[in-house]
């Protein structure tokens, strides 16, 4: 049988799995990324990743037919190479990720962003079976998206495809950290909910800093039904919402998926975005729609990366 | 030679076309559409269309091969029926049009939304020639929309696609005829410009009413360079910008078309709208997209009733 190695790289971890032609996950590892170093450090070290994988395999008797890779930014999938800038990987430009490791390791590699991956998997394996239109978003740091159409990732005429996080939710509105304003990132990722929940803390006279508030606090608060906590959480809903139902006009899939920490910290919230986001768009359209969790999280991005190695060897 | 005949069911008007298998038009002629009569006169009118055109047709010598129609509303095109209600055609409620008109004219037929149809003319004989994804926007009463993806009209799951003027730009913003609040068409369709003038007139105290005030002539006055309509054109202008940026985050075409008032009044406002999308998108995504102004139309909706016709014919 041939195995799949899948890797994931992040601003933090770089992720690495070895795995089968339909996604069954053998063995997961996970390691610093190194991502402020250059360029060929965080090669290298994804290559010794892969290195300890094809060692496994070999060591169960199997061989490594192709290799996924999922990384931040805007990613030419033909070529296989970052266009421009990854956010929080400094060295990481115009990185030439397809033609280096098969240069490396002479075995077949396909490289897509890191959310494509992510929305892939939840198809192939996760919430999204059953499903040929998807619209996945992951809510962290920043926000990801990726979308599903008729069954296969859809990257747009440059690859630009699913930037959900950058759609307007309020025209001239809070400056985001793309350079522009009113960005649904602005209002829903971590620093926007941390930032929302320091201000009612501080109207009751609680000081914390930036630096000691994470959104684990703000879901560990909730779950202990402290107001402040839900009520910030419930706004970050509130907008989700808002910003799915102007991707559902645009795109009209069958159904939503919410990763990241909001999709972890229970349904209530994941309810609330399905209230919203129903309540914000045209009946026809959004009487279908069903808004879910992910399945898959933390795995997902390895397990997209090997659904995209073995799908792209068949075809 | 076949002839194929297109209709172009509006709120005011009832378009029909005879034409080629390419979308060359020989016949183009215009009626009242009857929008506020029962189903069955609508119905009545429209086949007393296709008989002029069949007509027409004969006398030439010809036959026609296939019949194409373009409604407002949401179209299951499958079926060629509406779903649920149309905006200004409250008779027309789930009308059943393609079996209607098969039964009637024994003479194949396919429906589509109006919008779809405009989006597909541009593609195949108008602005979008050589492109294979693109964005249409249409302005007038209400803002219309429709998406080409890899050369095919993109309707999604529930035919719903598109439905650009109901994206939130403004969270909680402006009341939408929808029922909703801060929807793309509640800052840029013509009543929002009239208002939005007729309050500037008002601080100089000018009095306009409503119903005396129309976009042709903000439109003229521009023209003449009067700076209240000039102002009022571009703050609409912006923010169709900015809708245009959320949905190129999703999409990421190669060309947005814009249709309707604006795209005729001049290539300042194009290129506003533009700038404005292109300063609201990320770079990657943005520097490659181009904003151009509709060929095609008022004779856009017939010339793609004719074109689905004649290629699902083929099919």
């Amino acid at each position: 049988m041939s195995l799949f190695i899948g890797l994931d790289l992040g601003g933090t971890n770089l992720k690495y799995a070895l795995g089968t032609a339909t996604g069954e996950i053998l063995v997961k590892l996970s390691k610093p990324s190194l991502a402020s170093q250059s360029q060929e450090t965080i090669f290298a070290n994804m290559f010794a990743a892969v290195d300890e994988l094809v060692a496994e395999a070999n060591r169960r008797g199997e061989t490594v037919k192709a290799i996924g890779a999922g990384s931040p930014g805007v990613i030419d999938f033909e070529n296989g190479h970052l266009i421009g800038n990854a956010p929080n990987l400094p060295s990481w430009t115009d990185a030439p990720i397809k033609k280096n490791f098969q240069q490396h390791f002479n075995i077949p590699t396909w490289v897509d962003n890191d959310a494509n991956l992510m929305a892939f998997a939840e198809a192939r394996k996760g919430a999204g079976q059953n499903y040929r239109t998807i619209l996945c978003i992951t809510l962290g740091t920043g926000i990801g998206g990726g979308l599903i159409i008729n069954n296969e990732i859809y990257r747009g005429s440059h690859f630009s495809a699913a930037e959900v996080g950058h759609i307007i939710i309020e025209f001239g509105g809070r400056p985001c950290n793309c350079g522009n304003q009113g960005c649904l990132e602005a209002y829903t990722a971590a620093p926007a909910m941390i930032d929302r929940y320091r201000r009612k803390l501080k109207r009751y006279g609680v000081l914390f800093k930036i630096d000691e508030l994470t959104t684990e606090i703000i879901f560990q608060k909730a779950e202990m039904n402290e107001d402040l906590a839900k009520a910030t959480i419930m706004e970050t809903c509130d907008y989700l919402g808002a910003g799915i139902a102007s991707i559902v006009h645009i795109m009209d899939p069958e159904i939503v998926i919410i990763g990241g920490g909001i999709a972890e910290a229970g349904p209530e919230f994941i309810n609330r975005i399905e209230l919203v986001a129903k309540n914000n768009a045209l009946k026809s359209i959004t009487e279908k729609v069903k808004v879910v969790k992910a399945n898959l999280n933390k795995e997902a991005g390895v397990i997209g990366a090997i659904m995209l190695a073995s799908e792209n060897c068949r075809k």
